[in-house]
């Protein structure tokens, strides 16, 4: 299976599938590969001919003080792990081959971007938006692939992907976890033994979260003064934000009706942990 | 020749073309077409297999208080314009077509979009990358037309295409002039005949300059005093900026070097004019 690198090489392998009339699907990654990123693989290769994974950690989605530098990175596993799940090419390109000396063009997603994890780190759906719009041209890709546990991001993209109208199909795919319920995260491994037997507490507060919304509770203050509570009792976590939102647009909502999305961002120690779950009401 | 509206019927038209092999150029205007349109037209069909002509007054590059409202229309004028000069079809979608309610997304090209019209214009180019982006997308063009009066336009064009890597070749053409030198443009007809005598002074001025360019004078503040000395003497121009920048970039340079770029946008009445020259040093 090949590796490219560089851009040119990137565009003159899709041409080469484009020309054999393959479908291509894309599973756009910052690599460190786990089960979460195998079921987007997984679900490519059911879709389509072809699936390239881009292994990318996007200094632009980064924000000063932020983790660019300690993020994992395992090329070679990422590579094999690809391969053994139906992948035909890993696309691995450098910071300065995506963004030279120069460069000066970012896509802006407004609103979708300014609630949840765009309040703590303003400048991340910027470089999101800006880093997928540029995999979608070079890939040419009929699908591209991306997991609800970024709910916020798969909302920014499907947003751009209408707005700009990029010839693109969007999939996203369900989060993948652990046996005790947390969400399969690369930023799982900077978790100390406590932080990560303390973690699960976050899955197990939107279940309960869930349930009552399921049993009738509308009211977004209740569902989020609920979690709160639970959260807060663990001495480890220290909450970014907890937010009841309506799962397209991202706009705060009082009364949980339509599709609703409730999210969180809790740290743990170094890592920065998300998870949400969506609801049709 | 058919004239599309819908973003469906224009993707449409686009599959054909493509499907029986044709190559594609495009023409993004706003309409009320003059003859520096015509150029890039006959440019287009000259290069390419089918031609497109895109007809749209696009509101995001208009800031609060510029002639969004005021600016000329006359689509069928402009269909048979385009039909005559070899066109195949034009697009003139609505704006609730092009930006339908929700609608979030916006290219930024920092840097190139800073100086000149950027100043006085401090979301224009915003609008332009943006449209332009959707205009690419939508027809996959191979090849897109610009005239050279909207250096800043084309140099903000290239910086996008190159950044974002979206696969279509941009062609700047040659400023088509009035006999008397001023260059054409669709905000001409806002001139009344006593502005209209007097605006052909910008292109002397400029003509003048670039001759004391190429006999040696390599300082931009000279040229620029200059400039504004020969302009300031029309008592009906209102300079709004006159700079000499490189023409990639779009930095202000002092030194008359390599690519460079003398434009400048000067009111006259209602009506605010742009012109410019480049030369390679």
């Amino acid at each position: 299976m090949p590796v490219v690198h560089s851009l040119d090489d990137l565009r003159s392998l899709m041409a080469d599938w484009r020309k054999s009339r393959c479908s291509i699907g894309l599973v756009p990654t910052m690599g460190y590969l786990h089960e979460g990123h195998v079921s987007l693989i997984d679900r490519a290769a059911a879709d389509n001919d072809r699936v390239v994974v881009s292994v990318f950690v996007n200094p632009t989605q980064f924000g000063a003080g932020e983790d660019l530098e300690a993020y994992p990175k395992d090329l070679p596993r990422d590579v094999a792990l690809a391969a053994r799940h139906g992948a035909a090419a890993v696309f691995a390109p450098a910071p300065e081959d995506m963004y030279p000396a120069g460069y000066s063009t970012y896509v802006n997603v407004e609103g979708v971007s300014a609630e949840l994890c765009g309040r703590s780190r303003p400048i991340h759906f910027r470089g999101v938006a800006t880093v997928c719009t540029k995999l979608f041209l070079l890939t040419g890709a009929d699908r591209a692939y991306f997991g609800e546990k970024d709910a916020q991001q798969l909302a920014v993209i499907r947003r751009l992907v209408a707005d700009l109208a990029i010839p693109v199909q969007i999939v996203g795919c369900p989060i993948v976890r652990e046996a005790d319920g947390l969400a399969k995260s690369s930023r799982n491994v900077y978790l100390t033994a406590e932080e990560r037997a303390a973690a699960p507490i976050l899955h197990r507060a939107l279940e309960e979260a869930r349930e009552k919304i399921q049993a009738g509770e509308r009211d977004a203050r209740t569902i989020i003064a609920f979690l709160e509570d639970r959260i807060s009792a663990e001495p480890l976590a220290e909450i970014d934000y907890i937010q009841a939102v309506h799962r397209d647009t991202i706009v705060p909502i009082d009364r949980l009706e339509g599709p609703i999305l409730v999210a969180l961002a809790v740290r743990f120690g170094k890592a920065r942990l998300i998870d949400n779950f969506s609801l049709d009401l």
